[in-house]
């Protein structure tokens, strides 16, 4: 990394508060000035951009609980020293390793042709390379419809609706299904394996991968396998035909026991309330497959960058502003779990939390769960970065992203800065997650919204404890 | 194939030839009104599409020299009895099989990450596994002033610029000579293998093969791997901040000596002139990597679907319509030499010769070389298809489509109807050349843009022989 440069950049920040009657507002004048000269600097400055592509290119891709990912927390605690934040830190916690192995699929009846598929997280090994009949499913309701036994030592390939394609991404969730369940209804029946069309909206040829979900009897023992969109468009046109079909598959994946994870902390500390934590972050590991530059080193490049242009104010917010660089978020939020069970007797102090974890197209939302009184203040806020572009959404819509839930759990209040959606799906969780998708002009934008945003709660007199 | 659906359909043609004052332009009213039936009736069929989703489909890719080709070329013979041809016939020829084998690329310092690599057609094998430090050169030009040994035991990569995207496809030539030439180079250098920027314009992470150059001393010894645009700006990264560099490599890529293949060729034989022949078609192999749905199951398709249009006509065309499935294009241009050569007692009687292989995108240019007279012609076919988006080109454009190059060198005629490649080379060569990338009504166009110019060139009453 070769970010001091960043160091030494000047703004016109404004460093005298005039008592006046502006000063009543729930946003001072003041904060709204330094809101403002924090927006402009950040639409002109690289930092997020230099972070991510730093991330990506010096760390690569960084699986959770890999050799990868602990370089990624060494390089996360050198930036965060580099970038001159008050406290660096490294919160570690155990976690079980899952390795994708080797694969090999392809199609072998009715003719040989390779698919480009991928293991989906928690899938099993198969003994050896074999080659078996292919029972076609609809979609998930017609795989959860199978009986014991009905598809013993065949393969199982489930279809289903190509992913709505959304600016909010409502289309994940349904489509989740096949992926996150699909194995415990093919293991039921008897299947040697389960073949899934991907999840993700990519019409290129891009597995995608991600965890699925574990039973109350534990993991897959079988090979899980996602295959592109449009080699699954290629079953299904020979399946139309009637064609009986056959795979040859042999997958290495497997779970490999207890290894070490870890969350990046980085704090600058509140000059007046210290104590008052306003979390923000985004996740360090990442599939595999790409390098995790839309996911998720966006997020981890957005709120660095936010919080350091910050802490170039002539004084520090009158709260601590807390960077959570969290571990093992792909495999089930485990640094996250890690973190709300490791500060579990603070989180009373942390007065909100946010995370960016939906890529780094602009951003258009600006959504809050928060008390009455700080909902005033999230209105507020919302109308000094409408220049950017955003609009205020709900002020009851739960939830600041996915390593936010423990803390959510336990009560702590949200807000969101919501990504445009509209192709994150094309690359989340695929090969093609590379950094040469992100615009770097809308990444600057991302950052302007969370250090105008995340300065006005971290300064605010309006108390956000409840 | 259930094509038979196409061979009941029926369209208001012309069937009435008034001898009148109209009659004596250079293409008749009646040619005219039947050309305008073509164009509409084409781009209301779905018949092109039906054939690339049955190629595609039912017999998927399709490399020059394999099993699978053969079975294209069976398909072909039954599609073309089905359609209703007057003649089908396959032309055998004896060719070398190169096989692509298995690949394992992956960078290893500084940190270990698969790269999204492929083998260069005529590529060697490794002999076994080997981690190689990479030696960094900037483009063909640096790469062609290495000196011999100078580069002993390590792996050269070999970056470039980016394609530059057109709609003639004109950026393809220059970034072409890493792939082509490269090899000769490294290998004198003493490399142990040669890493290719892909010479493709996608952004996605699909790495590009294609053929290389054979030299005078024959193919390449060793292994020869392009990587895919994001693969290479991640190295071309790692090498500016400085970094060493290492992959670990082992390709199974070799000759494996002779084997059949050939020409699949349908004839619409004509009503006065039987023995002049208007040549078109695509080429019916196809790289492994993808199902060459744009290159060149479209052109197979787009040729056939033309023909069997004009079949449908009350009365063949004056002159014989050739549609030619040329078999290993891809390897250099196999089918084509073999053509050449079993037909060149007969070249004489080619009147003119095209090729759709460009992809199938809409057709935006006529141009065509052809003799004083015939260019009249063409300025008249130019104008009745003209409706369709196209403009007339050069009367003066050498080449009608790769498969024509050696039937350009023994004195045929040429046209050709250039589809819009502006995102060509995105799809051609990689694993992403799937049937979804192919827009059904661009398709349509095309088909009615050949039906018409064909028709108009068989039914003429032009000499188009020297």
């Amino acid at each position: 990394m070769r970010l001091t440069r960043y160091l030494a950049f000047g703004v016109a920040f404004s460093v005298f508060s005039f008592p006046s009657f502006a000063e009543k507002n729930i946003v001072s004048n003041t904060q709204k000035e330094n809101a403002r000269a924090l927006m402009q600097t950040a639409l002109e400055s690289d930092l997020a951009y230099d972070i991510v592509e730093s991330l990506t290119t010096e760390v690569g891709p960084r699986l959770a609980g890999s050799e990868a990912e602990k370089r990624a927390r060494d390089w996360g605690v050198a930036l965060g020293k580099e970038l001159g934040f008050d406290k660096v830190s490294v919160e570690e916690f155990t976690m079980p390793f899952w390795d994708r192995g080797h694969l090999h699929i392809s199609l072998t009846t009715p003719y040989t042709q390779p698919l480009y598929g991928t293991a989906l997280g928690g899938a099993g090994p198969s003994k050896e390379r074999f080659d078996a009949e292919v029972v076609y499913f609809r979609d998930i309701h017609a795989l959860a419809a199978v009986k014991e036994g009905e598809i013993a030592g065949k393969a199982a390939f489930v279809d289903g609706d190509f992913l709505v394609k959304s600016q909010t991404g409502a289309g994940y969730g349904p489509a989740n299904q096949r992926r996150r369940i699909g194995w415990q209804h093919a293991q039921r029946g008897g299947a040697k394996a389960l073949v899934v069309r991907s999840v993700g909206s990519s019409s290129h040829r891009f597995p995608h991968t991600g965890m699925m979900s574990e039973s109350k009897e534990g993991w897959a023992d079988i090979p899980v396998i996602a295959i592109s969109n449009p080699d699954a468009d290629h079953l299904r046109r020979l399946h139309k035909l009637g064609t009986p079909l056959h795979v040859s598959l042999h997958s290495t994946s497997k779970w490999k026991g207890d290894v070490s994870s870890g969350n990046v902390i980085l704090d600058l500390i509140g000059s007046e309330k210290p104590e008052e934590i306003v979390l923000i972050g985004g996740h360090l590991d990442s599939w595999d497959l790409g390098t995790g530059a839309v996911d998720d080193g966006a997020g981890v490049a957005i709120t660095t960058a936010a919080a350091v242009l910050i802490s170039k104010l002539p004084k520090r917010p009158k709260r601590t502003i807390r960077v959570v660089m969290f571990g093992a978020e792909e495999v089930g939020l485990l640094g996250a779990f890690a973190y709300a069970k490791q500060h579990e007797n603070n989180l009373h102090n942390h007065v909100v939390a946010t995370e960016s974890d939906f890529g780094a197209r602009s951003i258009w939302r600006l959504v809050s769960n928060v008390n009455p009184e700080a909902t005033k203040l999230i209105d507020e806020i919302a109308k000094v970065i409408s220049p950017l572009g955003i609009v205020r959404g709900g002020s009851d819509v739960p939830g600041g992203g996915p390593d936010i839930i423990p803390l959510v759990e336990k009560g702590v209040p949200t807000i969101r800065l919501n990504q445009n959606g509209r192709d994150y799906f094309d690359l989340h969780h695929t090969p093609d997650d590379t950094l040469d998708k992100i615009d770097p002009d809308e990444l600057a934008q991302n950052v302007a919204a969370y250090a105008a945003t995340i300065y006005m709660i971290a300064d605010a007199d309006v108390a956000l404890k409840e």
